[in-house]
């Protein structure tokens, strides 16, 4: 199933009469990878499976990835997505807010075509979302693991259920449903520290978002978390990044945590994910899928060379 | 199942180990007459049910109810629910949010267990609510044919797959089931009805929340349709109330509104819909819960003297 088909099986799926909404659904589909569908429908072919319960679940997941990010635009007050306006920028926070309620019921009733346990699974992913956005906000100075238990909720264990339910939809045996969601697992959190990692080091000229809000909106990323570590001068940082830095702050960090090779450091960390997770790809019965898999793993690795 | 076990059933279904979310939950769970869980086990009682499923759906249809209360709550910017202090005023927008997406997740987990039917019905009634939200945002002037179908999408969509869902549970057939879902369907029209009637001419004193919300939203509801269609000088109200009314406008138009009979107008309509209702009980097999219904329906109307 190529990027066009999941595309045209998503735009069907979402298709509605009323033209406002229909206008706000066709702006929230626009671009984007499609990295989470691809993994139910690689996943899925590890064994028999039914192709057209397969697509569905794929572009209800990618719906419900969809339904989040166009919630956390409006709740962090972001303005861009995907190179283009974030839709609440663009419509005002009412209709962005519905929309992204209107794709999480479009997606639940694809998902009810489907077995029950995929249906637990998704939902059980996407309460550790919620339930790790709101766990963040009481999170005060710097914390490594609660960086990792974060963006496991926030990211990957939304990677994660796309693979078990890739596992699910081709009768995989729960053991081996468990090395899947584990291999998705370390993708996920490889795919946020790399994204993290962007947003300091990258160049805003390469990618489709603009970079620096994390430390603008004081989100402290791995990267910036081991500079904080390392630096001497730590409590004036941190006391600097909580009242908002200016734009040279910003710079003057960014050189001073390259200096002390934070950059390599979350890469490292990023290829370290990537590793646990062929390690548990690897625990499953040999199958031509797991090529394609690794290959897509090791793929996140990239724009670490391309982006920066 | 009382009040109290259906509070049971609702706090035991959104535990968390999250302390703030937690804290939200329980804020969001407090008060409410648990209407929709009501209809959904009465409407059961027509056959033979599993009592634990029949539970949970009612709790799930009540979940997915608060989540919108609170979604909506945000876009309208209300600071009062049910006498307390609205979920986002108390806590902010970002966790607000957050909460009504977890209750969603929460509900279709809970759904999941049951019947495609009932997920398919639930999910559809949610598409609808957000649908009607948004085509809402682009009616402007008066228009009673659109009040009926954005109520009806709001709130009579939801009351009706409550009662489908019963009948779904106790393995009804389609005709029947469609009698039940009919049955609700307008029995939410009058609720919506008698609620936009008590927003315009009710008592603040008696009611739980703040009254005459909806004129300053610049919403045209029913009595106040009634009111332009009536009034002499319509053009000029309606001009004024896009403006924005002052305080003595507001009372200047109630009492203009209820000197043109459009308080007896809009008490006999929500009246009608609740002959409707009962038409459509009437079509099902007799059954002991029949009566309990009708009684349901009636007191609808009761909030008309109580509240005024």
């Amino acid at each position: 199933m190529t990027q066009a088909e999941i595309k045209a099986v998503l735009t069907q799926a979402v298709a509605t009469p009323n033209p406002l909404l229909q206008q706000l659904l066709n702006h929230a589909l626009t671009g984007g990878k499609g990295l989470r569908p691809t993994l139910v429908l690689l996943c899925a072919r590890f064994g028999m499976h039914d192709t057209l319960e397969v697509r569905q679940v794929a572009v209800a997941i990618e719906l419900i990835h969809l339904a989040s990010l166009i919630h956390d635009d409006v709740l962090d007050g972001a303005t861009v997505r995907r190179n283009l306006p974030a839709l609440h920028y663009l419509y005002g926070t009412v209709p962005a807010v519905l929309t992204g309620d209107y794709l999480f019921a479009t997606a639940f009733g694809l998902l009810a075509r489907s077995k029950k346990a995929v249906l637990t699974t998704v939902t059980e992913a996407i309460r550790s979302m919620c339930s790790g956005e709101i766990q963040q906000l009481t999170v005060t100075g710097p914390d490594t693991k609660a960086y990792f238990t974060y963006i496991g909720q926030k990211t990957a264990t939304l990677f994660s259920a796309a693979c078990r339910c890739g596992g699910i939809l081709c009768r995989l045996k729960r053991p081996q449903q468990d090395y899947l969601a584990r291999f998705g697992w370390h993708l996920g959190l490889a795919y946020q520290i790399v994204d993290d990692y962007l947003d300091l080091f990258g160049s805003a000229a390469k990618m489709d978002k603009p970079n620096r809000q994390d430390l603008a909106r004081g989100i402290l990323t791995l990267p910036v978390l081991r500079f904080l570590e390392l630096s001497p001068e730590a409590a004036r940082w941190q006391e600097k990044i909580s009242r908002g830095l200016t734009a040279t702050e910003t710079e003057e960090l960014i050189a001073a945590a390259r200096h002390l090779n934070c950059d390599e450091y979350t890469a490292a960390a990023a290829g370290e994910q990537i590793a646990l997770a062929l390690e548990a790809l690897d625990k499953l019965p040999v199958n031509p899928v797991q090529e394609d898999l690794a290959l897509l793993a090791s793929r996140t690795l990239d724009p670490l060379e391309e982006l920066i």
